[in-house]
């Protein structure tokens, strides 16, 4: 099976903990296994990655791309970099220096677009395939979806 | 069967003909054709309205509302706004005044993101549950299934 | 009896079902019985028009324009742009091309100024001859009472 | 009778000297006249304010609340906060903190939108039940009369 | 003969009527066949299309288009979008799905970049081939000419 | 015992009327006796003024700089100066030209950082030596033990 | 003799207190009458006014106004606005609305626009004559010889 | 005894070191001694923790909300984000994300309100009670006396 | 023959050298032979002028207007002020003094309105009768054309 | 006699032919006889330099710099520099970097405050000891004063 | 020999692999295997050390600090802080903080001031010595030179 | 010898005179012997150019520029444009325009991106391969090394 990584930034992990009016009231461990399950039923191993912080995050994509050399075939990543999507020009520069082993698409479980205008841009999303925000927990399933779609284009 | 509309506007029915590096070269049509088929796949009846009009625009997604409310069901919208994303403050209003017979759900074939600065703020979109961009035909499809994720979880 | 127009822009047509917090539950269809019944009282022809459109809204004024012109009279208009206000430059510019024989009169059901910033701006106003917001559908009773006092004047 | 207040800031004193096209030339006394004269004449008592600082204005503002409150009645004011609309945050903080038992109405003599750009944002407004613009002294008038139709409506 | 599009937004039916000082006392209809006379004389079978509203300026074009494929040869435009210039990126967009087989030069009758700021950013201006402002009347006779060179040059 | 004075801006005379959430209910003159007696308890002969207006505001920080001039000796001032935080520049300068003989430490009720964005900037502050917000009335508590700090290290 | 007065805003009363690097260390006193002094020697009879609030010094220049109209005959004004130059448009509507009868030569001691950047913008200079900044307190007399110079060219 | 920390972002450990006009040469371990003393004084159990980066900052602060819910008892934080308090959306997030049971008051040695501009601004303060800033190394002891109030009031 | 001039700005001397997909290669000498044939053409005796400083630009502009003032007739000036267009006010100026008996059109051979946004600003247009860009080589000629119009109208 | 110049940059030649009545019709060599005349008068050997670029006006300073050294005593300069006031950092620079030996004060004829935004700005004015505003060609006069009570006052 | 530190922030370690059109073929491992052989070779024990984290690379820094503080001898560094360049307050403060004993001279790879608008600004440069960029790897032996040209002045 | 060009702007003569602080006491003169000296012991010829003015600076250019062209080899360019490098369009525009023959680097003395915002932004270097910033008049040779190894490269 082909490896597929969930890349999640800062107090991600506190999903179900944290404002939950805006995240709703499943815990991340359920959101992710729930994630894990449904990208194996569509024929990827998925492997899941938390950090707080811009380094960790950076060395795990360069990590996955010297796998994907190694194995010679894309590993895509499904990431929702938090609150670095608004700032962390190193993180789009980490995406922009893999994208071409590693692949991504932006997730949000919240509509960003619909919250305070700081949140409107997107630094990460400048250097992915595309954006997915709004669904909540299903955007993971959506973004493995379109993953799917991709890989029968044969664009990864 | 459901009903469910796709919404196009300005310059969408140019797909195909219109910026092929951005775009690709499917065309309008047949990429309706094929979202059409997908959503009756999905079980949803599935209308397809294009204007390059505001107005018109707006005074379908009342149409919707008005059939909506006769239906005692609500009609899920997905919407391409083109351009309009970017400034019509009447369509965000109009998806405002709808949106609790007629969620909508907004998709961009590109990664708007990656573009140019004006197309990264969406007005529309704040009146939207959320936002898919950057999978070309395959957005429409997506904004389907996450339709169906929300029904199932009971929130259309 | 002098002809007045009460002009109405886009979702407009929605009062009473959009936004109830921000609009009330009157519906537009009786405010503007209310307005009408209360205009031929103080001794207006009222005529009522609303669109989606910036088109239409514009051609109708233009209409006025020549009617007023074969009349030898000038017809007040009662105008609520709704999201028109913020960004129609040409709207605007049709007041001010008509302005002579239809002066124009500029209200908001809500106080926009106690609103999102975007609704702070408007631009149609500045062609016309003055704005009154925040009074719910008194507003246009008040727009006509204005112009009933502009008549006085000898102004219109 | 009910009293009412017509609150006037900076300059305004000097209407029918200053700025002749912009205002005219009736004096202010003479506009004060007649808006009490109209204000009895639909059931109001109407005291009239004048203070060219911001002081004066806010400790205004104060002795009025604590008049309603011991009569236990809402006073309406109409205020034309002159150049204090577009910068006094201690005057819209004064509206704010009095708003429960002395509702207001913002009221200019010009039509604010139609001048300067810095003309255009209005701070005291956000703290008013809304806003009316450029009918010269009818102004005065027209707000009292939407005080007359917001009491028929119960609402103050 | 070749055909040739003049093109007209919002408002610019008015000339004539409309601001005077800016925009002279020649008629609309006076100007347009004078530039019809003139383009014929000068080899070009012209076409004069005006609308209000976006939808329809912008069907015109992708109708234009569709004639201009099916007779294998470009047909030129010279278009004034009016208010349409400073805020339309849809008008924008659809000159530019449009531009390979509907080349366009915008023209202006007054010098906007001696105007209201607002009138300095043109939008439209982005996706033709070139601007003429100030001239009047003469602008479209100047475009026609432009054309014209453009022609003897076989780049259109 | 040393003499401090506590100075209050615009409607600060109205904490326990206005806003209620924002500022609790404490009336505004029992925060005073409260934070009066808790200043002498720690050494302080506390002096209370509050006015609406700059004048009097700056006319009073003059009258303290003469008195500690007269005295020998540096008079504290806690400062709470309301709206004029955000855009007195003369009050700011007054502050500027005392700081000698009257050193200031600023004051907010509530966290200013929390709420409209024109209330996070204070002008004010850039003359005072520090700044206290967020705690209710123990902000003035506060304040006069950060002057009991400041005097133990001998630097007022 | 020909009455000129010297009007001073907030802070002023300060000079050779406050800031001594930024203003010197002669006294507003002995400034004051040098600059009566000199006035009186070029042949103006001269009157200083000094307020640290809006309201006062909007109230003098009124009674200026009254004033002159009653003599017949212009009284210049030279005005020092303090902080007040950078927001005050009240300020700046009053000189506005006396000019005719009460024309104004704005000075200030230091040169402001050698200072941070939020006083380089001057409000109330827009409805003064001119402007005359950086010479301490030689300004003052130049002010008046440029009224002077006025005078003989008949200006005022 | 209640447990209490002091976290610390970049470069504080280098109080003493650094910078020493704005911070003075007390070195950072020696303040922190004080403030532990201090806190124990108190009767809170002084944790510190002091880190250079976001992710590890964050980790503590959900490590102290675990904690806090074991315990049932919450853990006030006295927090000195450092340079982070000026763009750290994501540690913002995270003091917004343990608000509940990890309340915190921030600290700046400086008065940052008379510092550079990008130093008015903070993000962190928006998600926390109140702001402390200017009193050197006391700063950290009003913050805990300022926890002090807020338990005595039952606030915490 | 009537004298017309071409002034040409900074770097337009490196035409045909200079960035040839946005110029094209023609050179500049030729260039500038076939406007002054076609001016000559058109009744115009052409004189050429290049300078890459503002200060030989302006100095020539006024030696123009003695020789205009001393022949008792306009000369009129096609000018492509180059980079200075963005940027020289002293230019504006220049052309603001002379446009009585110099009066200019502006000429861009690309259509600076579609590059970079700081060529967007004109700040010599806006003392020019009007502005031509986008055409090639085939502007100046335009221009003449614009001219030969104008004299027809008997405004030149 | 000390040696006092006049420096005067683009277009300011062309006083008394440009923008009469910004300027009035008084011709630039007329002033500046008035203005030697009057240098002379006061005590100085008044030179006159002039030109419209800013390279000679750079390399004019410099040489008054090395005059200045040689003779031992500084040589105030008026200057006048048109345009250059508003965009032109070199000019600053070099006034800068002579100030020691030539120290200047900045002349307008007309009140640059009371006309276009972009003319309130004076990059120039930041390294002269004042700016003398809107007083015609008693600006230079009032210069050569406020030179005057600076040598008076040993300050040049 | 002295010690010598070349500091790379995130991303830089996939030089070689990302964006080959920016920074070329050459691998991170080469260039800086290059870097250390030249520094040496100019009399520098040179170390490497390499972060994608904030956190590390001020570790780092104060690291450095306290070993030269040991050695009684300053430690130059070469730092190319990648991405933190643009946005890292708290690496700008760290910089700062140990300025004294850990001069650093930034280097980029790329011009970036030929790149993005946002690649322009640099928070890190603002305390270094100097910036040297576009010089692709001879920019760490540049600064190297750098460095020797210092010592040779007694610098550092 | 291959021919190197030291272009130095407006100002940078004076460099030992002006702003001492700044730029250190090392004449202008002695610091080109300097360099002159080093450029040919590295075995360049090289020759220097200084102007206070734009035209002159690229006149230069351009004259280089052809004689690259006659002697089919580049020049390289050493330049430091003063404050040329904060807004002069036109000499970016010349370097892009002679890039291929004239290659530059541009150099600073100072550390601009530590002073003033205003000389953050660099406007030539966009057309430049670097820049060097901060290293006094080593900065010259440095650039010079950057050539020798940009040669050494094949890259010039």
């Amino acid at each position: 099976m082909r490896k597929l990584s969930i890349v999640n930034g800062p107090n991600t992990n506190f999903f179900g903990i944290r404002n939950k009016e805006q995240y709703g009231s499943v815990t991340y461990e359920s959101m992710m296994e729930e994630a894990v399950a449904y990208g194996e039923q569509r024929g990827f191993a998925v492997e899941v990655f938390q950090s707080n912080g811009e380094g960790p995050l950076i060395d795990y994509l360069q990590k996955l791309y010297h796998e994907a050399q190694a194995a010679g075939s894309a590993i895509p990543v499904v990431i929702n970099p938090g609150a670095f999507t608004h700032y962390s020009i190193a993180l789009m520069d980490a995406l922009e220096s893999v994208h071409d082993l590693v692949p991504a698409v932006e997730v949000h479980l919240s509509n960003v677009h619909a919250r305070e205008e700081f949140r409107h841009v997107s630094w990460t999303a400048r250097e992915c395939i595309g954006q997915i925000a709004g669904f909540g927990k299903e955007g993971y399933k959506l973004a493995i979806d379109a993953f799917k779609a991709l890989e029968a284009e044969g664009r990864i």
